[in-house]
């Protein structure tokens, strides 16, 4: 059945059953003009952000579930990287009228999925039709003590850099789907392209550095690690030194750098689509801190670079030694 | 200068120097990865409303700035229709590369115009490439006291059903731009089209409403008269019984009525763009609200029916006295 021939009401309703509507502090959810909500905790975060088909997903690409997840995903990773607690989201949906219903209804159970999982309640939305392509806009709504936020504009010099996981690899799955005469074997572009379709949630890793209270400042890599090391260093006043040698690059990156001729590290630096967390620590407490995220995620905190008290000194140490400047060689809009 | 010769990031930059961040409990606005709100009061209201080319307006027929004001207003309108206050706004915008900065410049000063009128805060925002035509979507959070919320759920058998301003204004200027050979006298044609392009905002006399405990129910009309009125009966589980000789219409729409040769209720009934609010009130308290908001706002409040018992009686009463059953013969996306 396509969404045209159920109309839009008894396709809201039909969406409603399949998302977790209740949780703490929901008063009412779908079915009014607002969402109503008791927001617990001391302060909000509030978020939004856009997902649109052939500019963040290629139909062909991905199942309607990992978009959904996906799109979602890259809400509660802005709020992952203040340090929050998501809590509640919204969603906006337009689609073309000859989408089928059951597309939908996998787009949503991906939503769902994935809301479920981090303790999200769905508790509005609102459905219209596309002139072209689908979009989806989801809003998240979270909360954060004023003592365990961090911001863009704590990091101080002689801190320390560090990422989580590893980078480049869903630049580099998508890049492999988009370049099929890249010489790369079957199993290395299977498995980036997982990646890309499915990135990993740092919700928990955030959540652990926030509290430890070891961290000055914090932001998720959604445009590119050069791009959002550069928004960290602006709003801190600060300049940067990263070595291209520490930057953490999986296996599968290597090999398939190997296949296209570039350098893994410039696809670790520019490629967006990863959502790992970009911070900054004190030297002092970064081993502390990288110790801490291991044994209890089994995830790997790495060092990449430091902090520099001049502002416009913002450079990547090359693997000859060489010295070049960081540019926001990464994703634009326009 | 067109968005893709500005770039993403220096048309966010630009486009914040026209926006007020500002307010009580903004924390911080734009500028990381999520805005950080200390939201006041006790119950927090929360809604998400599309703007789309082709679908919500037609470029032709508004400016950017009209555009800009009424896709606010109209979450603004879901704020009022609660009983709320709004505070809080985020705006993501997707745009074709080829968008002149100068258009988007005035759609924000459009926003923004309202949002200082409403004083509300915009706190944050992103922008994406558009495959194709502006979409716009705004998210806005309120305040309400848990007394003075009015749900969609309160109406009761005995009610009576009223309406601000006049109804089918905003409909018949849609009309009569899109069908210039109607014939109706130019001035009548401005007035609508004026009411369509900038509807009016019933903030103040929701506030009102909801503060005076004295309404049941209470929704904004932006679908139809018809089919927001059947919200409230299903929501609150009542029937419904309409007079349309009671319905408040202008004369413009009474003149546009003569022109096309439908029935002038018909277009109250079943146009949406009003904004209007539509509420439910016991009969004893019906006269002091309408009299309260009229002395304290020169708004019109028009008492249109009544609430029945029967769930299954939702009827209007046509001008020769028969009965016909009220149909959502409004708005739908799909």
């Amino acid at each position: 059945m396509l969404v045209s021939e159920m109309g839009e009401f008894e396709l809201i309703e039909h969406l409603a059953r399949i998302i977790p509507q209740k949780g703490p502090g929901v008063v009412k959810a779908l079915g009014d003009d607002c969402a109503v909500l008791q927001i617990p905790g001391e302060l909000t975060l509030w978020t939004m952000d856009s997902t649109i088909e052939g500019i963040h997903y290629l139909p062909h690409l991905a199942t309607p579930a990992e978009i959904g997840r996906k799109a979602l995903l890259s809400n509660l990773s802005d709020l992952a990287a203040m340090g929050g607690t998501p809590r509640y989201a919204i969603i906006s949906l337009s689609l073309p009228a000859e989408t089928s219903v059951e597309w939908v209804e996998r787009l949503y159970s991906g939503i769902a999925e994935l809301a479920r999982k981090t303790g999200v309640s769905i508790v509005g939305g609102n459905t219209s039709r596309s002139p072209q392509g689908v979009r989806l806009e989801i809003s998240v709504l979270g909360t954060v003590r004023e003592v365990e936020i961090l911001r863009r504009d704590g990091a101080m010099p002689g801190d320390i850099v560090m990422v989580t996981g590893s980078l480049g690899d869903g630049y580099c799955g998508l890049e492999s789907a988009l370049h099929p005469e890249i010489p790369v074997d079957t199993q290395t572009r299977e498995i980036l392209l997982a990646r890309y379709r499915n990135p990993v949630l740092y919700l928990e890793e955030a959540r652990i550095i926030a509290a430890s209270g070891l961290a000055s400042s914090m932001i998720d890599i959604s445009d590119g690690l050069s791009s959002d090391l550069l928004h960290i260093c602006n709003a801190s006043k600060v300049g940067v030194e990263v070595d291209s040698r520490k930057l953490p690059i999986s296996d599968e990156v290597t090999r398939f750098s190997k296949g296209s001729g570039a350098e893994a590290w410039n696809y670790a630096l520019a490629g967006g689509d990863d959502y790992g967390l970009l911070l900054t620590a004190p030297e002092r407490t970064c081993e502390e801190l990288i110790k801490k995220i291991s044994s209890s995620t089994g995830t790997m905190l790495t060092a990449i670079g430091r902090i520099l008290e001049p502002e416009e000194l913002r450079t990547i140490i090359l693997p000859d030694d060489s010295r070049q400047e960081l540019n926001a060689a990464a994703w634009q809009h326009f």
